[in-house]
């Protein structure tokens, strides 16, 4: 294994009380070996990095300042916590990031007392960090400081707003720290965000303010007394200068800023003096993703958020080229069958909450800008929205991962499905996702979504069936649609096949056999599938069909099924608790069969992160897994069958 | 039947059409018309009263100056469209409003094409109107306007910012009308309402923007060349004024008002003048709930937001006296026990999201008010915050309606039980609830909350379980744990029962059978025992037992179950994909247990309105319902008896 050597600073560092130790002015150096580390790291070894690039002076700054891990540090969505865990004696398991028994790729409570709140979707800080700062005042831990560090992009989801509009009244001990980066993984979109810029661009008015609360948070630190004397300016101040023209001080929050969020010196001077200003506060930083390695810099952030590995010294992004062609990716197919269905059907719209490069929604919004939608990060609105556009006739198809959709589920129950509206949900990062880990694990939806009356919901074992539901659901035949697939690639190379309408509630029936059945729902049927061809070498006959849609199910199919066996296997790449399995016993109970069933799926507890292998395997639905699990059926039927000769 | 008869001037008015040939000077009468219907009606019919009294002027200004129903009118959240279905050809059938079989309580598409979007839960229409207006800009409708009125207590929701934050930067026409009354049920909260209080009270500087911008609608009428310069002006005058001090200015919105909303004239002037102006624009109307009927106008707004039935004349609320002794409410149960919990235990904190009347939580915050939060319509903020107040060793009890916990999905999976944090989510409202109809009914909790791990899942069946279920979940041993009860009362009169743990995922036996067994899950169960005496009578000995747990669900007790009944029944008040029965069904697969199970809840389709009583028999889980499902199955089992005997 490479050696991942740390600089001289930085290896005095174990937790933020050594780098409390190490004198201020040596804090530029601490940085620029933070930074080297980063980069050393993750060029090797992969993972999310301009987020962290982006805030290495600003995690310097707030551990050397705060009085982690007494005082709460909350960072929203994770991403940019990399050069937290450095810190905070994770270092010499750095290189296990996001690798299998691994860290994890975000901050996890299990995994540090220094990561307070476990993250992984975006815009929960506010709102988790004033938790903190009530429970602290009620337990009356006046010192401690709670402090939510928010980007531009996650302050455009509901969450954050939610969570501001109480901060603002509750007298608590709280500081949310804007990281102004104008990114989410793709550009940051928007109102708030032009509002941002506005605010950032006017220098004159933000020239005076910023120096006059300087001075004051000065006056401060003298104490009671001098605090209510420096408010009382700052309020005069303000009136004067109609500082109510702020967003978030119409929302009560005291705002400062905007500062340079690269220089350190001045961000930890800031700091020290935002610790003595009661009250819930804002402190706007202005940064830049990538920042301090030329190649992430300069180039363009979307790429560098996550690029894969790297060659440090040349900037070039490592291209592993497979030695035959290879079968897109999922998002791919979805990507260019979208466009090419809307070229014929002008009713399709395609909305993306702040997933563009994610879901490939970009390649419809380079190719027909007016009718693909960037909505931020925004899932409940995404939906609505979308709603509110099949109401007129249009065909949206929202793209949302599987796990993202969480937070959108009462929009789809409520304004999409209880009124039958066609709106088409492609569900990317269904089951499980790898390196991500619990927080984004799509392990529910099938689950979530099978409970809700008129949705249809689907998922493609292969490109041409995506391309094919995708097909079925434009027509707008069917009121709510949902079609679920996985993160990565599928498994054809030549995948633009023509158009065919998929009948509604209709599975296939792929292998042949006659003594087990599998049923497999979804990418992960091809698994199931390999393992029944496996079983039939091995002298089990097993038959394998393809569900295709969980709802309606194809009771025609089940029938044929129970009919013919009694040792039935169901394979989906989520949750076995109310999933496809689960349907399939509703069938059979409702329809008085008998036979032993056994649900093969995300079992229930958390999964952590890993390759998807790797955690198929864990759960028992790789391939041996499957096959396995059938082995042992046919035994025990064939045991139960050796007893009856006895 | 009491006859309603209208005014002269009402009575004229099918349609908005008729309603726009009426002489402009005459619509004050005509408001105090459709004022009195209101009152009329409600006073002897019930539902909601004080929200659509509160916007008479707003509904005949919007219907007469809007080309309704081509314009689309979406009315957020919808208790306060009344007046808005009597003039949009439901004059007459609105005696039967919010009735088995009758008219909706809230705007409904498929009852009218005025209703352009159906609601219910709030802060949907900013995003639901965008979406319309981008359509009509799609489809090349530039006369068509598109009109979101939404309540203050609504803007405080995630949802409305995400929709403003992108309708700011869609050049779309769209207006909304933020229906400024300082009240959601209860009165709002928060930060926003502060702000809309300042900017209320500021009179000068609203003072000299009202009058230019007026000016300014007048003068874009004549044409797109005046527009232009209009806006120029207007956009020098913003600067003079500092206008960005607006927060909605903030989100690129052109801020107009406040306005008073009982002067109709006025009103319909400025509506008429907005409908110039391109982009979007938000109208600040002030409004009184209950405006206009002297005793809701000066009466306590919460009580009159739902009054039941009142005597017009006296404004005496009438108060059904039961001839003996009643049950308490489940909410009531709550409130109370909430408060006797926490005095012992200092850790717990209650929070609601806008439901203090509702939940009972009113009680606590009365009795603690350091202790409760009421934290405004923001369902995702209550849950992350208790996450945050968890994180710190505190025991939130976060309680939020079953249909409103579908807003918060996302927060409890990934802030609460990913992390294993002991909040205690009481669902109240679990089941059919009645008349508020399918957007109210807490139809998928028990299917969406048992796929997720860690969470325990329970139901109590009476008023003392509800109170051990709380005293147990307080202990903080069990993680994430969630009690759901259903709407209305219980059935002990005596509930002030010492307090006893109950084993987490222990069910029990309540009456002995022989033949049958009927499984229950939380309140419903009393009708199940009801079916199981009745059964009993007429010779078919049943067995009842109340599940408690859905998760864990007691395998104990399902063990006993199967090895001695091939016959189960389970009920729940909650639709049957995914739920109770279900987890009773992967039980037997899993232990490969065999027996006929039929599922008694909520069938897969949407439930429409009526009493409590008259949905429980059409979905077929009244003790009628119940009772039959078990005769059918035990004349089955004869038959076949009957059979193996020939």
């Amino acid at each position: 294994m490479k050696e991942f050597v740390a600089g001289p600073l930085l290896s005095k560092v174990i937790t933020p009380e050594d780098l409390r130790k190490i004198p201020k002015e040596k804090m530029a150096q601490m940085c620029q070996e933070l930074r080297d580390y980063i980069v050393d790291m993750v060029s090797v070894k992969g993972g999310h990095f301009g987020a962290s690039l982006g805030v290495v002076e600003l995690t310097v700054a707030l551990h050397r300042i705060f009085n982690t891990p007494y005082d709460q540090l909350v960072w929203d969505v994770g991403h940019q916590a990399y050069g937290h865990k450095i810190l905070t004696g994770r270092r010499d398991q750095f290189h296990t990031n996001r690798q299998y028994k691994g860290i994890s790729g975000f901050p996890k409570r299990s995994e540090s007392e220094y990561d307070t709140f476990g993250v992984g979707h975006s815009s929960t800080s506010v709102s988790a960090a004033l938790g903190m700062a009530v429970a602290s005042k009620l337990q009356k831990l006046q010192d401690k400081q709670h402090i939510a560090v928010i980007g531009d992009g996650a302050m455009t989801a509901g969450l954050a707003f939610e969570g501001l509009n109480h901060a603002g009244v509750e007298n608590s001990n709280m500081l949310v720290i804007l990281n102004d980066n104008c990114m989410s993984i793709d550009p940051n979109v928007g109102a708030l965000k032009e509002y941002l810029t506005d605010i950032t661009t006017s220098s004159t008015y933000n020239k005076v303010k910023d120096d006059v609360w300087h001075l004051l948070g000065k006056i401060s630190k003298f104490g009671p007394n001098a605090q209510a004397i420096a408010q009382k300016v700052e309020n005069a101040v303000k009136t004067s200068l109609l500082n109510q023209s702020n967003l978030f001080e119409s929302l009560k929050f005291r705002y400062f800023g905007p500062i340079d969020g690269h220089d350190v010196m001045r961000l930890m001077d800031v700091l020290e003096d935002l610790k003595n200003i009661p009250g819930p506060k804002l402190l706007h930083v202005l940064t830049k993703k990538g920042k301090g390695y030329h190649y992430s810099e300069t180039g363009n952030p979307t790429q560098w958020h996550a690029p894969g590995l790297f060659n440090k010294e040349t900037g070039e992004i490592v291209k592993v080229v497979p030695k035959s062609p290879e079968p897109p990716k999922y998002q791919d197919v979805f990507g260019h069958t979208i466009v090419e269905l809307a070229e014929k059907n002008e009713k399709i719209v395609g909305v993306t909450p702040a997933m563009p490069s994610g879901s490939s929604l970009n390649i419809m919004m380079k190719a027909m800008p007016d009718r693909a939608f960037d909505v931020g990060i925004a899932e409940q609105h995404a939906v609505t929205f979308s709603a509110g556009m099949a109401t007129q006739g249009l065909i949206p198809f929202c793209n949302i991962y599987s796990s993202f959709m969480q937070r959108a589920y009462d929009q789809v129950i409520h304004d999409v499905a209880l009124q039958d509206l066609p709106v088409v949900f492609c569900l990317d990062r269904g089951g499980l996702v790898g390196a991500d880990g619990p927080t984004h694990h799509g392990a529910y939806d099938l689950a979530y979504f099978r409970c809700i009356p008129k949705m249809v919901v689907s998922a493609p074992m292969n490109e041409e069936e995506l391309r094919n539901l995708m097909y079925t659901a434009q027509t707008g035949k069917y009121g709510p649609f949902s079609i679920r697939y996985p993160r990565g690639k599928g498994v054809m190379q030549n995948w633009k096949t023509p158009f065919k309408e998929i009948p509604v509630g209709k599975g296939r029936k792929v292998k042949h056999g006659e003594e087990i059945a599998i049923l497999g729902i979804g990418h992960i049927g091809n698994l199931a599938l390999k393992a029944a061809e496996i079983l039939e070498q091995e002298g089990i006959s097993a038959a394998m069909y393809d569900m295709r849609f969980v709802k309606p199910i194809d009771e025609t199919l089940l029938h044929e099924v129970f009919s013919k066996f009694d040792k039935v296997i169901t394979v989906e790449d989520g949750c076995i608790q109310g999933g496809m399995g689960s349907a399939v016993l509703e069938f059979m109970a409702d329809n008085d069969y008998q036979a032993t069933v056994k649900r093969l799926g995300v079992p229930d507890r958390y999964i952590e992160h890993g390759t998807q292998n790797e955690l198929y395997k864990e759960c028992g639905y790789d391939v041996d897994g499957i096959a396995e699990t059938a082995r042992k059926m046919a035994q025990k039927a064939g045991a139960k069958g050796e007893l009856s000769y006895s």
